[in-house]
């Protein structure tokens, strides 16, 4: 029986191909202007890649922000729904999740049959999401999957502010006067690792914490995270997946 | 006697010089990189402009973010109690002052005798603040100072975002599809409007509701605020001096 789960992110698009309960292919593609468009091109790339018809697929189940433009689909699911389901199929003994999108953050706590216990969703602020970062990393004049290798051997510079643009100011400044990018770097991670942090114990952390989304292979933001935390993540390389694997699992 | 406040705000720092409780001179300038060094010449300016010298000056007193860089200052106190104080003084019947700054807001409620009862500041978020505003007025080729009239004859865009990250590209994308700049003024005018609304029904609104600070002058937002209230506003010529008042009559 073959499912696809399609999550249409604020940034990133993401396709899961499930057959029989296993994950048999996954896509990812920026979202851009068009949630409708390219959910749609993912699906047909998705099913292209692995040779399947659109007929032989029993469901195709869209989440995310996105999710309501897909016409494709034969239902749309809430993304706290489906990274849940995503992450106890990718470990049964995941209890809480941790999401930093592009554009929101997210924790879900779930209980022993992965069933969503309680959750908290950031969908309204910038701070502490992939977009904090990007907009950082474009006053920095780097890329921001550089800011990981960037902040690797640094001291992390405190910085004061939270509010995207508040601490966009304080970027600025601190490059004018003169300090290593590799300090504000490694500011920029410790700074959206608290954020979420804050979050999870807000939620509540039960132990088998699993690091979800886009920036889940960031190494820094991992080491962060466990620090403050004090628990040891649950990785995944499936971690971007999560949610379209979780849709696809509603199918 | 004679009293000077100075009211170091992140962007604009205003001074007011009192002589046995009447206002006999004010000014102002952009803060702009060193808040220490603008109080001070700020003070100078001001002395110079009335030709009082330092001496004759009873007391010095600092308000604002800035105010602990004034070392000229006999004291310093927090711009809660400075705008409470100067919003009584300004008009004893003054209940409620409302305040957007260049970077914060805030709403003070007072008692009949002037003190502060009950205040609620945000200087952690940049949306619904004068930052706010120039942010988008950049993306949109126009000084702040050009919105109001922008806005005046125009239906209002609703916008979906009170974040000044994710505004911003809602205002690019409105900007993108053709939407009028005049209807896009009066949706980010509205958006500022209903932002410190909220925050004054969380401290309670009565009657007397003094509107202060930098943005006061702007009628686009003085109308808005007052359907949302249901009130009639306060105004004053010398809202922007509301916190230097206060302070100096702390002297
Ligand atoms: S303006 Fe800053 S603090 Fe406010 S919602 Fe946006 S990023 Fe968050």
């Amino acid at each position: 029986l073959l499912t696809v789960g399609i999550d249409i992110g604020s940034t990133v698009t993401k396709g899961a191909l499930m057959s029989d309960g296993a994950v048999i292919g996954t896509c990812r593609m920026p979202t851009g202007w068009s949630p409708k468009e390219t959910g749609q091109h993912l699906l047909y790339t998705l099913l292209k890649e692995h040779r399947v018809s659109l007929e032989s697929v029993h469901r195709v189940v869209a989440t995310g922000y996105g999710r309501q433009t897909m016409e494709k689909a034969h239902k749309q699911v809430t993304e706290i729904t489906c990274h849940g389901k995503g992450a106890y199929f990718i470990n049964p003994a995941n209890r809480t999740v941790i999401d930093i999108g592009g554009q929101d953050t997210k924790v879900v706590r779930l209980d022993d049959q992965g069933n969503v216990v309680d959750f908290i969703m950031n969908d309204k602020c910038a701070a502490g999401t992939g977009r904090f970062l990007q907009v950082m990393a474009t006053h920095m004049e780097v890329d921001v999957s550089q800011l990981e290798e960037l902040a690797r051997e640094a001291a992390p510079i405190q910085l004061n502010n939270m509010c995207t643009v508040f601490a966009e100011s304080e970027v600025v400044g601190l490059l004018a006067t003169g300090a290593s990018k590799a300090s504000i770097a490694a500011g920029l991670l410790t700074s959206v690792a608290s954020k979420i942090c804050t979050q999870a114990q807000r939620v509540g952390v039960v132990e088998g914490v699993y690091f979800s989304g886009g920036l889940a292979e960031n190494r820094y933001l991992q080491r962060a995270i466990q620090d403050k935390l004090g628990v040891t993540l649950q990785l995944s390389p499936l971690a971007q997946f999560t949610g379209a694997i979780g849709a696809a699992l509603m199918g």
